[in-house]
Parts: structure tokens; C-alpha cells; sequence
């Protein structure tokens, strides 16, 4: 067991994203924080709140700045927070006569939060452009596979025949919404955070509105009021991250089962070795996917807890969101990461669809009730009629000798007859995508 | 322990909303998914899939019909799903002949997803109507105590002053985020279901999405590809439950601790008598609040669990909604209901908040700060004298002593000072209601 | 949707249990409080606490007095709970003079949490009465398929034989597990609540103790110190469910891979019909068996949320336990019930596994390895040997003539070599049933 | 935001612990994998199973092999497990001739199982300590406080008066009984793993069991049949942890109220800083133990996910375990330091405290209210009187004056009558301690 699947030499290869932990490792944490004081120092230097030198002495020594994370480790530990060491560090950095305007009027959340909101966007960007690309990979294959037909499954047992290319479309179709999701979502979630205090920016009164403004145009977020007790946006985002991990945990979970050695309909992803069964080729990235899911579920729970702040601000639920969150936005990459491979590599096998759908003729029970019905037979023994002749060895025949005369079984048994349907259907899907 | 908090006897009064289970119970899901056959028929029969004389036959016969849910219980048991003993019940509602063309086309999950959403929509009417007036009357309250003074709190400390109309517009905050995703919420949950049994309508093929369509219409809810197994229309619903409720319980525990009896700066509510103590009221309408509150935040995991469905329907995950989501919506509108009765009756003490605020002048110490520092105090000198001043018996007289002169500290401690920044805070919070 | 699925006329057959309702409905939670509040008497008057007279009435009238549980609604929403209410009933019943002296020195929790746990103690004993009968049966099934050789499967792929009577003994382990820790678990969780308001007896000093272990002895509960704020045996109890039912959700889970379509190795349970497809028999019990898993294992963090009580008594999180736990003794119940129909019921199809193994002779791969590396080949070479073997058409062939001479095949790819170590291990795990 | 608040620079001195990390990071988990791979060979060694010599290379080589965690990366993303990269390097390690013989018959489940067990035992070891030491910390508080009135609390509203020495031995109940349940929780959950591929140890037969009692011999652990598909043993971790976790906050949370600003009766801690306020002291410890408890409430979902393996061993559940087991250890760990560091530095404000019970003569209600009942009042009519007194200025006079004549009302409304309850209460709950 390590410390953190995230951090983990050994694992982080499989269930950690270089990428998104770039965005969210303790510098990136420490160079956003730091930004949310540049930022302040720019705006209220240009607004005259502070002397417009200071400010520009801020601004530079800032720039360039180097400061460890781990310098801040023991006032974070007597603080619980690193806010009032990394301050005093910049302010010593800035210059006695400078530093003292630096942080001014400003609350240790709104820098936390701010940076938070800061690697949220960047993040978002990554997951973005992935989740895009792989809905592009799922409607390319979509149309590959159109016309291959598959067993459809309800409830584990073979339903009506469904195409693969339809079963793509399923997986796309959460994708689809989360993807369309993302406007609102940005508009609700990257809200820059400037209050003060207990939120009404008293410090720097009546400024703080101004403010607040000027530094969501610096920091290209939106305006808000602040929100220390309002964590709406944290809860968009966590249920976002959870939308979307669910759909492609829907995705890892069919082609786990489509891929299980006595089914093999479809192989995808490289099969992991085992330590001692020579022919095993595990499924690796659609069990990683499965695992990736539960986690960020089970943290989800975690964000929930933080979002009921008691009076001002509050101490004891605000870090469970560093806690989770992180997490949430890691897992759900590397979730997307392993997704794209599995949707390269995926590969019905023919021959084993072909048998499964002979061995199972009763996969045209449906169309052979319906058939019946659309002949005058009454649903009720229409669908005794269809039972019996699947229950015997040879459904056709059966359903031949029980059935009123004048119905083309050759055609109604045919399982091709549904790729007209899964068509249509997998084109309202990928018609939903905004363009 | 009562079997289930919202069916009971004894605890549905407190727990449970009459509103909501009527919208709810079995005889609402009942007539909803009646409501989804007879469309069904109406539409399939207008588009010329089915007899229109069958069709109108359906219609009326089950405009009338009365089943008992008990009726259903034997069947549900044997197939998981009530759908194939109401269907069989409807048919005979219908009679042979129209029956065989009653649920053409259809699969249970289309008429039970249907139904949910369509008591999803009915709750969201209520719970509409209930946030509106809430707000309103949070904005009407915060108005009223727009001047009225209160001891700011952050991580349980008292931190700086501020207005308890403040106060209780943080509380709006979140309440407004979650009225103004309304509409897109309804817009993304409202989804009719009509897929048949592997979710591409092979049984009406071609037209199944010209019925589908015309369903939408019929029942008032939007088109969507068929969503079997992409729940993230209800995940998307259970997210906004959990945000508002969320929401509600911020307001319910700050009063419960503005009302502790050590504390009581805001009486609200009507409180509870104790069994043993004669002088007690207990804050039963926040705890309340809190329970519910922690009933839908851990309910959601239980729709998260749900939202992974396997192949074309699942059996074992689905019922995880019926199970979870109609207690969230029922909480949802219980909290509500206890938040409204708390913000009607809220009325603070002005003697406890008053001598609480002069029992702790420190509670000025960022406004001394920043006196300080405008003055020319180096930062890091000026919260070492405040924090002296803060530690001595008379705060003011040992700032006079310590600090320059010139300021003029009678303005600089007064409390009210901060009331602008307070009522610019409010308007904030309150202009970003959609109206 | 039902209000809930454990009181629902339409579904409660399927996921509610009658036994368990009956224990835990409101009348048997009247039951029980009036039985607390009648030993309370008992003892006190027994003890000198209170006047022997006063004692015997209430004992008496208490014995056929008749609540009816929407008699306590309007109380329950004033006080929170119902116990003021009912006290004011019982007086009423118990007469002025002697009802004076009715719930003397005690608290509505204590009333409260003493019903829980003789309601917990009552559900435990149909709950090990089921979970034995479930083991014998297991224990009995296992023995019978003791030779029936099934395919091995780890990771989801083919791994190497083991025979059904093993499977089912790994069905059991957990529940053996389960099974042995209820002695402890009654232990720590049936223990008497009498603490007064806040917790000391302070109303009956300095005779609370002697109280309290008089209750114990008249209730055959265990004496404990007042646990208002020790949520430990609840904690205990929960954890106990979540265990046992996560134990049952693997066999069911199990089975519901055995019995899918395209596996169809084992069948089980009454096949669920289809509103569609008149072939379909869904696997109702195990689906039923994994929701029900599901629901107690997110009901798990509502007790978990209910662990931390706040000072003496908490009105916030105590709740938490009336919602979640009767669900979860009921849903551990509906499950031990829907595997003893699995469990009596399933039957193995011999030409389906037999067939399956044949077509996956590498499923001996382990075997071969093995051998090779018995005579003498490096383990890399024996591995990379008999990855090439499994990957040729003919496994025993190509083996053969890549491996050196010597070794028996016939005997080393024999499936059923593994009988003899599948039994022993199956009789390990028996042999860990406490007698 | 950090990746894991446990390996952050910056954060882990406040939320990690620096004895369990070296006990669980991936050099911690490296050194376990390995020992059971060297304490494998030298049982197979020693009865015969691998060659001697083999044997004793392995054990001697493994002793001293330096295998960096990095190494493993590629290895683990390809396989999912860490195990047969580091068989292969061990196998070099040992050279060709010994290294066939090592990992004889294990499968990677059995290696990493194991290890973690091992970790647990070791980490179980530092939680007792700190435990044990906790609890007598808290008695002696209590002894200490035994005769310091304090006002207790239920559901938020003063109730009658306790002693803080009794507050405190509440504190320590639940951690009393997580301490007694160390023993078999120890028995339960430090089970060997060693099953082989499918569970059965074929590749072994029949030494299997004769292993694996070897094997938990060597390692000072239980003997237990695989348990691949059977985390009962984890399970039971988990929920201990829980309780554990559950009984420090319920501590943290009640000395946080007791420290506000605005009740000040009991301080704890080293305050921490804030950014802008001088005069705060924030309640740094106690908001990270609740911080630490919801991330151990929460993590337990994931364990719990991971509890209904499928079939023989299962990929995707399975590695739940590391991603959240690791982190209710570790949190555990820092809750149990911060609790003692809160523990160590108590103390009460007795003029707060005394200031306070003036201020509430009511809290004598219940003990007025019992007086009258004693004194031949009717129980409705003495809570009317208390009520009554409760609502006017002067409780005493109004009880005078209303109350019949002959109480002692200087005695009866004297709050440190209930001392000697308080110490009876402390006293049974220090009593179920097990020395």
C-alpha cells in the first residue's frame, strides 16, 4: 500500500496524470497562491487602493520569486493553513516598505480558494481537450463498427441484437452531456474569491467590490460575491468530475465483460501479465478506469462534507476539499487517459459474436412476439407462443409450426433487420454534441 | 426506529412533507406510469403505428381505470419491476383486442424512468415554489437587520464585526446559485424514455424517435436519445438536491449556534420540550434540517452508485434510484419547509449581541491593523501592538498608548463602521437572483 | 418510486423483509419504549426509588395499554422525538398518583436507545437464525459439487480450475466470519441506555448505577455506563451488516456472472419475466441481492455521520440512526432470504463448463509451468514456453514438443488434479465454523 | 490544493504522521512484499517443498537487495501490481538457479495482501501506544477536573450541570472501547494470505495448508484459509478505525464549542495565526482532528466498495484498499497526536465557567422539577412550576414562592450536587477499562 495512489513512484503511472499533476502539485499550489497576491497588488496599485510603487515592487519581486514548499511546512502546521507563512516570506521578499501592502485586505481563504479556482481552470482545460478527443475516438469507431452486430444485454441476459457501433454510441452519450456541461459549468465554478475578513472586504471598504472586479478581469475568472460559506461551485465541480467518470467507468465496465476470456466478443488495452499464469492478459486499463470511479464516488462524499461552512468561515470542513479534490480531478484524467487507449485499441472478434448470436436464435424472441401481434396473434399468446418455441432446440421451426401462416421468419429472425435502428439511435446521439 | 422516517406514523410529521409523498407514493407512481401508457398509445395511434381505434380504446379505458398497488406487489417480486403485472392489468383494463396494442413497443424500464421523471418534474414545481419563498423572505429579513449588528465568526473565533443582514444573505447565496440552475436543470433532467428493450426501438423500427418525439411532447418533457444506461440526467438532479439542501443546513446550523442557550444572540423557531427538563426549547426545526441534510448528502453516494449501469439495462444498479432519489427529494422539501418556519420567526437579541460585541472590542483588531498601517506601521509591527492591545484588559487605551498619534481610534473601533460594506455585500448577493 | 422500498405495498415483497418489519415497524417501537419505561418502574420500585405502589400500577397498566403510534405525530414534530409525548400518554394511562413516578430520573434517549437496541437485539436473532440455515445450505452444496470442476477466474480472465464446491465455500468464509463475531457483537452492542438528562442520573443520585444494573438484568441487556455520546456499539452493530451483506452481495454477484446467457454455468433462483421479451428470465433475487448491498453500504455513512455526537446529547446527528439503521437491518435480512432461494436452487450445467474448459486448455497453464520448472527449466524460459503454447491452437501439443521430454501432460493438464486441493481448502473454511 | 494532504511538503506535518508514513510509504511496502517472498522461501525451504539451497540464497540474498520503488513503475502500469516486476528483479537478485524456486506457487494477491497485513500490524502497534497513552491522559484530566462544575449541554441548549472531569471520561469511552477491542480485532484482521492463483494453492498441492501455517508462523501471523475474495479481515480495520476515528472527534468537536470566543470555558491548543486578524487564535488541532475523521468516515466507503470481490480474485475492487486504507491509518495516527497535544493543554476558564452557571440558574430545573415531584407535586404541575420560574428574572424566589413549603431550596438548586454523580459515571466508564 503507498501513501497516495497519486504521489506513489510505484503506482502513479497508472492511476496518477503527469499532466494534471503539474497543475496541482505544491508548486504549481504555491506559484497560483502567489499569483493571487501579484494580482491583488497589480489591481489595487492601478485602482490607488495601495501606493502604485509598492505595487510595482510587489509585482516584480514576485515574479520572480523562488520559495520551497516544504519552508512552509511548519507555520502551515501552527496556522493550519500556509497562507500566513507564505505571506510573511513574500513580504520579506517585497521589501519592508512594499510587503506591508501586500496581502492588503485580503483573508487567507481568498488566496486558497483562488488558487484552487486557478488550478480547477487549468485542469479543466486538460480534461477538456481529452474528454473531446475522446468522444472524436468513440464516433470514428462508432461508425467502424456500425454494421457488427452484438448480442444486446438487459439485466446480464441476452435482450434483442444491438450493434457495436451502438454500444459505442451508449458509451459516448454520458460523454456528450458532460462535454455540453462544461460552459455552464466554468461560468458557475471559476469564481474569484475576495472578501476579507468575514467576507465584506471591511478592510479595504468601500473598495472591495471594486476590487473583486478588477482582479477577476486580472485573473480572467468571474465576479462573485464572496462565497467562504457558498461552496455551490466546488459541489458543480465535484458532481461534473462524477458525471463524467461515471460515464466512462460504463464504458470500462461493458468492455471488462466483453473482453472476459469465456465471452471475448471484444479484446482492448494491453493485457497486464500475471506472476504466475503465463496466458493471462489482464485488463488493466478498464480495471484501473473501474478503480479510478469508485474513488472519485467515494470522494464526492468528501466535498459534500465541506460544503456546509459554519458562521464566517470555517476551519475544520474547508480542508476537505484539498483533501478530495485534488483527487477527483487527477482520478478522472487518468480515467480519460486510459479511456482514449481502450477506444484505440478495441477490436470486436467476429467469429465469436457470430457463434454467440447463433447459439442464442431466441435473441429474436422480441421481433417474433411482435411479429405475431402485427398478425393478429394476442400479445399474451403471442408472447407464450414465443416462450415455448425458445425453450425447444430449434426456434425457428418451432415458431413456424405454432405460428398463423404468412410470416416471413427468414426475415423476422434475422438479426440484421436492427442496424437500420441502431443507426438512427446512434446518430441522435452524436447529433446532441455541441459543435 | 421507525421503519422509514418519511412513511412513518410517528416521525412524518417532522421528517416527511405531505406535498411531496403525494407526488411520491405508490398511487402517484402509479398513475404516472398509466400516464406514460396512455401517451404511449395516444401518440403511437396519432402517428398511425397502432390502430387509432386501439388507441383510443387504451385512452379512455385507462382514464378511468383503478389499480390497486398491493395488486402489483406479487408480480414485482417474481419479475423485480412492477411494469410486466401492470402491463398485464392495463390489457385487461383494455380489453383483448386493444390490450395486445398497449405498451407497443416499450420496455419497463422505458415507463418507469418515464414516471420518475415525470414526479421529478411534479417535486420540482414544489420545491421551486418553496426556494422562491424562501429567498424572498431571507431577502426581506436581511433588509429588516440590515443595521443590526453581530459578531463576525471564522474557524469558531470571533473575527471581525459584521451586520446579521450580512448574515443571513450568506445564507441566501447558495439558495440563489441553486434557483438560477433551475432552468437548465430541468432542461437536462426532463428527458422522456422510450427505447424498448436494448434502448434503439427495434420492435417500431423505423419510428422510433418520431415516437419518442411525439411522446416528449404529449408528456411535456424533453426528447433525448434513449438513457438506459446514462443516468446523468438523475445524477444531475441529485447534485442540485444535495447543493440545496446543503444550502438549507448552513442557514439551520448557524442558528442552531446563534440560538445555543450560552450563546443566544437569534431566537428562531419554535422550540421543542424536553421529556425531563421544564425549561428547555430545543431547536428541533434546525436539527431537523441537519438530519435531512445528512439524509441527502449520504443518499446521493447511493445514486452515484447507480450511475454505472452495465450493457443495455441494469438490473441490480437501477433500483438504487428508487430506492435514494424519493427520499431526497422528500428531505429536500422537508428542509424547506423548516427553513421557512426559521426564517419567518428569526429575531435577534440585541442585549447578548450588544454586550457580547463590547465583552470582546478585539473583535476591531484587523480595523486597528489597518489603521495602523495606513499610518505607516510597518505590517508585521503593527499586529504585534494590536495583538498586545488584544491581550490586555482595556484594548483601546493600550492602542492610544502604542501607536502613533493622529488616529483617531473612537472611529476606527467602532463597530458600525463596517455596516456599509455589509448592506454593499447584500446587494451583491441579492442582484445575482435571476428574476 | 416509492416513498420507500422497505414500506412500499408494490415492492416491499421483493426488498422488505416481514419478519424484520414486524420487529421494527412503530408498533413495535411503542412496544418496546412502553417496555422501558414499564422495567424502569419494575426496578425503581423493586429498589426503594420509588413507592412499590406507584410501581405496580404503572407495571400493570403499562402491560395493555394501547398507543396508536399517529397518536404521537403531533408531539414528535414539536419535540423532535416522540418520548414526551408518550410519557404524557403513559401518565395519562397510569393514573395521576402513580404516573407521577413513570419515566422518574430518566431521559427521552435513554427511552429512545434502550428500543433501539431491544429492537436490534430481536432482529439479530432472525438475522443468526437465517445466516446459519444460509451456511448448512452452503456447506451442504458444497459437499454435493465437491468434483464439479468449474473454470477459475481472476482479474475476469480464465485463471485455472477450481470446482464449484469451492466456490461456494468462498460464498461461505465471509458469512462464516460474519456468523463467528456475533458473540462479541451482542457483547458490545445490546447494552442498556439510563443516563438522565445529562448522562449522570443526577435526578436519581446516587442511585443511577444500581438502577441502571437492575434494568440490565430485567431488560437481558448488558450493563454499560451511559453511552448518550458513545456511539461504539452502533458503529458495531453497522459494521456487522455491512460485512454480512457485503458476504452475501459476492455470491450473489457470482451468480449473476455464472447464470448471464452467454456464461450459463449455473442457474439460479426464479427467473424474473419481461414486459418485452418473452425468453428473458432475469436473475431477480441476485439483482436484488446487490441493491440491497448497496443500500446498506451507503447507509453505513449515515451511522458513521451519527458517530460524533456533540456535549452531553446531540438532536442533529442522533436521527441519523432512525433513518439509516432499520433499513439497514431490513435490507440485511431481505438479502439473507433471497440467498437461501440461491442457494437452494442453484444447479450447475455440466456441458457448459465442460465445454468451456475444453475450450480453454491454457487454462493449465499455471500446471504446465509448474511441471516445467519441477524439471528443471528456468521460470522465464517455462513462462515465455508455455505463453507460446497458449497461444497456438493446440496448448498440450505445441507444449509437448517445446518442453524437454519426461513429462507426463495427460496427467499435467488435467483438470480435475485440482480436486483434491479444492477440498481441503473447502474444509478449511468450514472447519472455522464455531459449533 | 496538495496531491495527498498525507505527502504534501507542505501539509503533512499538520495532517500526516511521520511514524506511520515510514511504516506504510512504498520503501515501508517494498520491504514487506519482500519479506514474504523471503519468508516463503525459507518455510518451502524448510519443509521440503524448494531446495534447501535455493532456499537459503533467496533468504540471504533478499536480505540485503536494495530494489528502488521507481523501478516498479513501467512494471505496475503494464500489470496493475507492482508484484511480478518486483518477482522478476528479486528473481535476478537471487540469480538463476535460486530465483526459479522464489514466489513458489504464490500468486501476486498473496504477496501484497500479506504486506499489507504486515503494515497494518506495525501501524496497529503505534495506534495502541498512542491510544493507551491518550486514555491515561484523559483520566488523569479527569481526576484532575473532578470537582469543576460545568454546564452541560443537550441538543445546543444548557441542560443540567456536569463536572468537566465527567465530560472528559466521555470522551474517553469510546476510545476505552476501541482500545478493548484491539485483541480480537488483532485475531481478526493479521491473516496470512498465501491461495496461489485460484485460492486453492494447486500448484503447491497438497502442501498448501502446511505453507501457509509455516508461512503465518514465521510472520507472527494468524493462519487463516485465502481470503482473496473474503476482506471481512479489512472490513473489521476499517471499522475500528472508524469508531476510533469517530471518539477523537467527538472530543475535538466538543472542546472546539468549549474554546469560542464567545463561551471561552476551556482552552486547548497552541492557537493558531491568522493573515489579518492579531488577535485570533485559531483552534488549529481540534479542526484537524475533524478534518482527519471525515476523511476516515469518508475513506471507508472505498473500503467497503472494495468488499464484494467477484469470482476468484478481483482487479478493479481490489486496489480501493491502497487508495484508502493507507489514509485512515495515517489519520488516524495524526488524530490520536492531536488529541493528545489538546489533552496535555486543557484547561478551564473557571470564571467563564462560573459567570455562565450564574447566569443560567435554570439549570437547575430538573433537579427543582424532581424536588416538587418528591415533595408530593404532581409531575405536570412541578414542570409547570419550573417552567414557570425558568421564564422569570429571579428562578429561586419564583420557586419559593410557588413551590409548597419545606424544600430546602439553597440545596436543591445547588449545581455541585451532582458531583458526586459525575465522579460515579467517570468512575464506571474509567472502570471498563481492561488492564
Amino acid at each position: 500500500m503507498p501513501i497516495s495512489l497519486f504521489s506513489s513512484p510505484v503506482f502513479s503511472d497508472l492511476y496518477s496524470d503527469a499532466d494534471l499533476v503539474l497543475r496541482l502539485d505544491e508548486n504549481a499550489d504555491l506559484l497560483h497562491m502567489i499569483r493571487f497576491e501579484q494580482a491583488l497588488a497589480q489591481v489595487q496599485g492601478a485602482l490607488g487602493i495601495i501606493p502604485k510603487g509598492a505595487a510595482a515592487t510587489i509585482v516584480s519581486a514576485l515574479e520572480t520569486c523562488e520559495i520551497e514548499p516544504i519552508a512552509l511546512s511548519k507555520g502551515t502546521r501552527s496556522a493550519g493553513i500556509p497562507v500566513p507563512a507564505l505571506v510573511a516570506s513574500l513580504r520579506k521578499v517585497a521589501g519592508d516598505d512594499a510587503g506591508s501592502w501586500l496581502h492588503w485586505g485580503a483573508t487567507s481563504q481568498d488566496v486558497m480558494d483562488t488558487a484552487l479556482v486557478l488550478q480547477a481552470k487549468s485542469c479543466l482545460h486538460v480534461l477538456e481537450e481529452r474528454l473531446g478527443k475522446l468522444i472524436d475516438a468513440l464516433e470514428t469507431e462508432s461508425v467502424r463498427h456500425a454494421n457488427q452486430l452484438l448480442a444486446g444485454r438487459t439485466r446480464s441476459q441476452i435482450s434483442t441484437p444491438i450493434t457495436f457501433g451502438y454500444r459505442i454510441a451508449k458509451w459516448a452519450h454520458g460523454l456528450i452531456d458532460a462535454e455540453a456541461d462544461l460552459p455552464a459549468l466554468r461560468e458557475k465554478v471559476l469564481r474569484v474569491q475576495f472578501g476579507g475578513a468575514s467576507g465584506v472586504n471591511s478592510a479595504v471598504a468601500p473598495d472591495g467590490p471594486r476590487i473583486a472586479e478588477a482582479l477577476a478581469e486580472e485573473l480572467k475568472l468571474h465576479f462573485s460575491p464572496s462565497w467562504h460559506t457558498n461552496r455551490s461551485n466546488i459541489l458543480a465541480l465535484s458532481a461534473w468530475l462524477q458525471a463524467l467518470t461515471a460515464s466512462i467507468a460504463k464504458m470500462a465496465g461493458d468492455l471488462l465483460l466483453l473482453g472476459r476470456s469465456d465471452i471475448a466478443e471484444v479484446s482492448s488495452g494491453t493485457g497486464g501479465g500475471s506472476s504466475t499464469m503465463p496466458q493471462k492478459a489482464n485488463p488493466v486499463q478498464a480495471e484501473a478506469i473501474l478503480t479510478l470511479n469508485a474513488i472519485v464516488q467515494t470522494s464526492a462524499s468528501g466535498i459534500a462534507a465541506a460544503a456546509t461552512p459554519a458562521e464566517e468561515r470555517d476551519g475544520a470542513r474547508w480542508p476537505l476539499e484539498w483533501a478530495f479534490l485534488p483527487q477527483m480531478l487527477i482520478a478522472t484524467g487518468a480515467a480519460l487517459r486510459h479511456a482514449q487507449a481502450l477506444a484505440d485499441s478495441m477490436s470486436p472478434n467476429q467469429d465469436r459474436i457470430s457463434s454467440g448470436l447463433k447459439d442464442h436464435p431466441e435473441i429474436m424472441a422480441e421481433a417474433a412476439s411482435f411479429a405475431l401481434a402485427k398478425n393478429g396473434v394476442a400479445r399474451a399468446e403471442a408472447k407464450d407462443i414465443v416462450a415455448k418455441a425458445a425453450s425447444q432446440t430449434d426456434f425457428k421451426s418451432t415458431l413456424k409450426q405454432l405460428a398463423p401462416d404468412g410470416i416471413d421468419w427468414d426475415t423476422v429472425l434475422d438479426p440484421a433487420t436492427v442496424i437500420p435502428a441502431c443507426k438512427e439511435m446512434t446518430a441522435e446521439i452524436f447529433a446532441r454534441r455541441s459543435r
